[in-house]
């Protein structure tokens, strides 16, 4: 289920688009309704491959939604590496990670409500969004910077949070998606033990732009 | 789509009947996949009702499962409101529901199945345990027991993180639960401005049993 090594040829690269042609479809299903129940033959259509090769790539539909899910966290994951590259402070991370995803929820639509809808059930995964927190919480907790006593159960608060926020973002659009996103960012830091004015200013750190 | 009154005589307890086996059937398929797919024939069927009795109670598919969903909210929201009448602090009222419902989890699977596939978008909706957690955390920021500039945030994160609770129960059944409600209570506590250490005993209060 790992990403395929780039292609070193024409065959490798048109068997690649295929692929990513496929999870593209699935993306964009899941974005519009969360549903799975789509038949092979509408999700190859709408990715505009033939039937026969879905089976080159996916064992089942459940392995291509899956990996549709994954390839949208991934996505996600390396949108925050990118931009927030030059942050040392994990609480500052944390932070940036919760107002950046109520910003791609206004600019990312599609690759946001994969994860509304589909995100629960890859919270206590090790691929996409877990792991990376997962380290911050670690460097966090080494350095003092984070006190608590069980990172797992923080991992889980966190990526809770993190969905109902992206839920929030779409189920109420006429509410402040920044101060939203800051007030939340506050209320999690001093969940993980920074103290409460630390934590005010934290979240209202200059925050890089998305584009 | 409140409750509707109870039945009078023989005709509105059949068709009360009827409703609630709909509603039933519905719960179940939410339980076992979370997938809104299954034709409203096969509702029926399984139900055990005729297919055109369907139409004097749901406009539409939709119409079911959201009431289904409601309905396991709310049979939830009363088990909580039942086992926690006698509790006055808010902080412990909100310790114990994530507690309850971890041993829900496993005590009623089908109910927290509905829960963990569909809560996500009832988060934000004003019936089920949203209202209840409201009311808990308005209580506790007039006594000054919580601390908070925002409570549409603290919400999100409580609702959240419940969500995620149940999700790594099932997902993660070789964890302790009740270790990981009380760690993510407490967590949650100090969240809300709870000091640290009456949020690690709050979270440790005797809880009520179930049964």
């Amino acid at each position: 289920m790992s990403t395929p090594a780039p292609p070193r040829n024409r065959f490798e690269r048109r068997r690649a688009e295929t692929r990513q042609a496929l999870v593209r479809a699935a993306r964009q299903i899941l974005a519009e309704t969360g549903d799975t129940s789509a038949s092979i033959q509408t999700i190859a259509e709408r990715a505009d491959v033939g039937f026969g090769s879905f089976y080159n790539h996916f064992e089942s539909k459940t392995e291509l939604f899956d990996s549709a899910v994954m390839d949208a966290l991934e996505e996600l994951g390396q949108t925050f590496d990118e931009h927030l590259r030059d942050v040392d402070d994990p609480a500052e991370l944390v932070a940036a990670g919760f107002r950046l995803s109520a910003r791609l929820a206004d600019s990312k639509p599609e690759l946001m409500q994969v994860l509304r809808h589909r995100g629960l059930s890859h919270l206590h995964t090790d691929s996409g969004l877990a792991p990376r927190a997962a380290r911050d919480l670690e460097i966090g907790i080494a350095s003092g910077r984070f006190v608590m006593s069980d990172p797992t159960v923080a991992l889980t608060a966190l990526g809770g949070s993190l969905l109902a926020l992206v839920e929030l973002r779409f189920a109420r659009p006429d509410l402040d998606g920044d101060e939203a996103a800051s007030n939340l960012a506050e209320m999690l830091l001093r969940m993980l033990g920074v103290p409460a004015e630390d934590a005010r200013d934290v979240a209202r750190r200059p925050l890089p732009d998305l584009d």
